[in-house]
């Protein structure tokens, strides 16, 4: 007889994670697949959920998914939620996909103080999995290619901002004379000073009103004058964009002293020691905070 | 008997041009060419030249170039001079090509409030030869690729400060989600009303401590809401960061009230149009900047 309570599924652009999880909530095993919803092949998404869940595919347990599976480009649209929105109100958006066993957690929309419409798929569920819902007031940040900072309020998600931190680092170092100085990172931080040193800019120059067009262009001058190791150029530019990010971040929000980083190791580290830098006390959350999110919605729906 | 008193070269990266002007200074002929430095087969500098002027090669006039042909990458190195710098310190830097009839203007060098370097290449003479040196205190931009915002006291160059609002502008564009949903611009304004609406987000954002990394997402949420034609998508994104400069360039110069538009038709009038929506008096400057620059340079020299 098996103990598998629920099969939760995190279900990106670029990659598909499935949690078998037990009557109590824990983990009893993990799944990882290439079949992110713009890999699937011919967009038979069936045929990808059972090459993601092998032998698990005999299980009886009910399967929620949520991310990009659920977009207009995924399997079925779960249309989004608006926030403030709990985990009651994202279990009853959940949608069925019409012939399979699969269940998916809509997206959730929100506005900026400018008016300005904001998305998530995916990370609203990560959050809910990673945040005390006890919790009167926190704060998390998802940092990625579209990094993602989220106030929650007794565990109600009650705003959000995207801010295009990793692919704006990714264009103008790939795409800009920026590259050109600079000899190539592989993601990790090779050059801690040269990114504390950007981090420092970032965080002046956004605190003093920002010019990040301006500030990026000292990525050149400062390799070009030899104030700056070739080698230090794209770990600076990355400080001098995570800087940008968190001062703006504490601005829209400056009742935020604490922050839940949410993400890979590598990168959670390195957000939790720029947000510790910038003031903020920073902790980064447990792994698998989406299939505790998704427990958490099983449970609400 | 030629009339011919001065050949002046604008000889940039990716384009060359040729001045022919008579005593009085007044441009009697233009001639370009594609090839700015990177475009010279196999650095051939001395035939690009002689390419480039033609049946002019046989003028006895003496000759004065600016730009990227006094770089590492060009001719011969024109070291950079520092700011404050007039026509005068200018043309004290002027340097000879051994084995060459041709001088080249050397570039300049400054330091922005946080100590970063900056330079520019051919910029500077336009700049002189664009505004009236008997005026105290005068603004210019010169838009583009790499815009540059400098203020000019009594015909001195004291400061000038470089945003990368053309090339950030192509990278995201190209090269991240926001071009996606963006049916494409070749260049001009097509949707002047996106761009207004771009450039009052950024005029807005900047003023309010700026956040151009979450900005820029809304060039996709907008679109993706039905709030933005797909249409508008570029020209929004263009109004967004060409106000993120602008406002930018107003809070590093508080003092600013006009400002002088240095640059291609189409582009100067965006940009005429963009300053004055901000509050500045602006205004197109007269054609062949360049070649009144050079002509100011030689006559100090």
């Amino acid at each position: 007889v098996s103990d598998t309570a629920l099969i939760a599924l995190d279900w990106g652009t670029t990659s598909a994670r499935a949690y078998r999880l037990d009557a109590t909530g824990a983990v009893k095993g993990v799944r990882n697949a290439p079949l992110g919803i713009l890999q699937v092949p011919n967009g038979d998404f069936a045929a990808a959920l059972d090459t993601l869940l092998g032998d698990w595919r005999d299980e009886t347990a009910p399967r929620l998914a949520s991310g990009m599976i659920g977009s207009r480009q995924g399997w079925v649209e779960a249309p989004y939620c608006d926030t403030p929105v709990a985990s009651a109100g994202l279990a009853a958006g959940i949608v069925d996909v019409p012939g399979a066993r699969l269940s998916i957690v809509p997206g959730v929309r929100t506005r900026d103080a400018a008016g300005t419409p904001d998305v998530m798929r995916g990370e609203e569920t990560q959050i809910l999995g990673a945040i005390d819902p006890a919790r009167p007031l926190a704060f998390a940040v998802l940092p990625g290619t579209h990094s993602k900072w989220a106030r929650v309020e007794h565990g109600r998600l009650a705003a959000f901002s995207t801010f295009m931190t990793g692919e704006t680092y990714a264009a103008l170092l790939d795409h800009t004379i920026l590259g050109r100085l600079a000899t190539h990172d592989t993601g990790d931080a090779q050059d801690a000073d040269a990114f504390r040193r950007g981090l420092d800019r970032g965080l002046a120059s956004a605190r003093d009103g920002g010019a990040l067009l301006h500030d990026a262009f000292g990525a050149r001058t400062l390799a070009l004058f030899g104030e700056l190791a070739q080698s230090g150029v794209a770990d600076w530019l990355s400080g001098l964009l995570i800087g940008h990010e968190i001062a703006a971040a504490q601005r829209m929000s400056p009742d935020m002293r604490d922050v839940m980083v949410i993400g890979s190791e590598a990168l959670a580290r390195r957000y939790v020691d720029a947000c510790t830098h910038a003031g903020l006390a920073a902790a980064a959350a447990p792994p698998d905070a989406a299939a505790r999110g998704l427990w958490r919605l099983a449970r609400a729906a």
